[in-house]
C-alpha cells in the first residue's frame, strides 16, 4: 500500500529537499533521500524497484548533478544489468542559485540516465510565463520544459525559497501523477 | 483507418529515408516526408494532429538536424500555440556518416522539441552490443539509448547501407509500437 | 582595415539584432546578418574567412537555433571541406522570451558547430549575479557560462529590451576582443 | 621545470588511464590521477593551478562522467570561487564500451565545467574517417569533434585496447600542445 511514484534526490543544503517535498506533495510520491556519501538505503532501492515512476532530483553543482547523485546513478548500473527500471516512467528536477546556470545540462544528465535504463520520460508540459507582465512567482516562470527547474539565491535559507518555484514543483508533481495514471 | 503512429523525417540524399522506412515497417507508422525546402504538406500536418505518436527523423548535418527539419520544427510553433501535440508520444532517429559525429546532439534537439510540446519520450530501450565479439551488424551496435542512431559511410549509396542498422531501425519501430499500445 | 572579429547572426523580429549590435559594439566586430531565407551574402562569407574570431548568434525558436541560422550552418559545410575556419576563435549568443527556455541547447548547438570546424571556444567567463540582492539589470543575471544568454519578454518591442542584457552583451563582446588579443 | 599541461583523470578499471597516458605522451603533459574516492592530492591541485592547460578525462558510466570525476569537479568550486582556472585552456576525453553510448554527454559535462571556470576550450580538430574504406584503427574513426572519444569492448583488458584509439589519443595530445604553444 505504497505509492507507485518515487522521488529520489540528493540535497546538499536543504533547498533541493524542499523542492523534492513539493514534488512529492503534488504527486503523492514517496521521498527517498540519497545521503551525503551518495548512498541510498537498501529499502530505498527496493522502493525504486517497486515503483512505476521515478522522479530524479539533484542540485546543479559545478555545471551538473552533484557527485552524490552521480554515485547513486553509477550504483544503478546493477539495476541496469537486470533491466530493472525498464519501461518505468522517469522525470527530473534541479535547483541552483543562478537563474539559468547549467540546470538544463543537469536535466539532460537525468534524461540520459533514464534512457540508458529504457525508461519513458515526461517533462513539465507547462507553458512558460514569459510576457512583460510575468512575475517571478508565476508557474514555470523559469520556462523549463524537459524537467523542473528552480532557482534559489545563493544566500537564501530554506525558509526563503521562491514561493512560485514551490508551487511549480507541486504542479509538476501533479503532472507526473497524471501521466502515471494514464500509462498504468 | 490510418496508423496512430507517424514517422516524419527529412532526408537529403535518401539514406535517412531508408531508415525512416525501416522504422515505419517496424512500427506500422505512416511516413511523412519534409521536402527539400523544409515544407510538409497540409495533409501531413493533419496526420500529425491525428497521431498518438510522432517519430522525428533527420540526418545530422554540421552537428545537428538539417535546416529543413528545423524549418519544420519552427513551423510547429503554431501547433504549440494550441498545445496540439501535448501528451502524444515522441521518439527520434538520425543518420550520419561518422560512427559518432554529433548524432547525440541531434537526438537532444529532437527530445527538446518534444518537451516544449509537452510530449512523452521513448528511446531505444535496447542493450548495446559492445563486447569483443560484437559485430557491426548486431542490433544496436552503435550503442544508442535516447533514440536511434545509424551510420552510413559518406560514399555509400542507399543500396549500401548497413544491414544491422536497418534491422535496428525496424526493432526500434517495433519498440515504439509496443509503447503506444501500452499508453493508449 | 577591417575587424578581426565577425558577429554573424540571424534575427527574426529584431531582438537578436539588438544583442548582436551590443556584442559588436563591445568587441569592435563586424556585423553580418543572415537573411530571412537563411542566406549570407558572398561578402559575408569572405569576411568570415578573413576573421580571426566568429561570434555566432541566433534566437532560440522551438528549442534550438532558428532554421535560418541552421541553413547558414549547413552551408558552412563547404568551408569545413577546406577546413577554412580551423583554429579560429568561436563564441555564441542567443535570445528568447523565456528566462531559461532551451537557450543552453542553442549554445550547445553553436559550440558543436564550432568544434566540427576545429575552432577554439570562449564563453562568458563572467560570474553570475545570484544572491538575494541580485537585480534583473545586473551583469550576467541570467547566469550563463558557455555563451551569452538574453531574455526578452514575448510581447516586448526592440525598444523594451532589458538594459542589463544589453550591458552584458557589450561586456561579452569586450571579453571576446580580449581573448582575440591574447591568442593572436 | 614542469609541463604547462595537466591531464587530470579518473579511471575505474585502467582503460581510461591508458588513454590518459597516450594524451600525456602526445602533449608532454603531467598525469594527475583522481583516486577511487574522487580525491586528488594537494600537489595535484597545485599542479593544476600552475598549468596553462588542463585536459579532463573520465570514463562514461551510466550516461556521464564517473562519480569520482564529478566529486573532483565539485571540489573545484573552491578554485572557481577565486577564479583560479580562468583563462586556462581546457580539453576533454572519455572512454566507454559502446561505440557511441553517451560519450558526447560526458564531453558536454567536461565542456560545461570548463565554461563555468571561464576557460577556453579546444576539441580534436580532426576530420573523421567515415568512408567505406574506413578502418577501426584509423585516426578519429569514432568521429568526435568536441573532445576525444575512445571505445573499449566491455570484456577487453587494458592490453586489448584499440590501437587506433591510442594513436588518436596521442594525436589529440599533440593538438593540445600546439594550441597551448599558440595561445601562450
Amino acid at each position: 500500500m505504497t505509492s507507485p511514484i518515487s522521488v529520489v534526490f540528493h540535497s546538499g543544503y536543504g533547498h533541493t529537499r524542499e523542492i523534492a517535498k513539493a514534488v512529492a506533495a503534488g504527486s503523492g510520491g514517496v521521498l527517498l533521500a540519497i545521503d551525503e556519501q551518495g548512498e541510498l538505503a537498501p529499502e530505498g532501492w527496493a522502493q525504486l524497484d517497486a515503483s512505476r515512476a521515478i522522479v530524479f532530483g539533484s542540485p546543479t553543482y559545478m555545471a551538473n548533478v552533484s557527485w552524490q547523485f552521480k554515485r547513486f546513478a553509477d550504483a544503478s548500473s546493477a539495476v541496469w544489468a537486470r533491466q530493472g527500471w525498464k519501461d518505468k516512467l522517469a522525470a527530473g528536477f534541479t535547483n541552483s542559485a543562478g537563474i539559468n546556470g547549467d540546470k538544463l545540462t543537469t536535466l539532460y544528465t537525468l534524461f540520459s540516465l533514464s534512457q540508458q535504463h529504457g525508461m519513458l520520460w515526461a517533462g513539465t508540459a507547462m507553458p512558460p510565463s514569459n510576457t512583460k507582465a510575468a512575475l517571478r512567482d508565476d508557474l514555470n516562470y523559469l520556462a523549463s520544459f524537459a524537467g523542473l527547474m528552480t532557482a534559489t539565491p545563493s544566500d537564501a535559507s530554506t525558509d526563503e525559497m521562491v514561493a512560485g518555484d514551490l508551487a511549480t514543483a507541486r504542479a509538476f508533481g501533479e503532472r507526473i501523477a497524471q501521466v502515471v495514471g494514464r500509462i498504468g
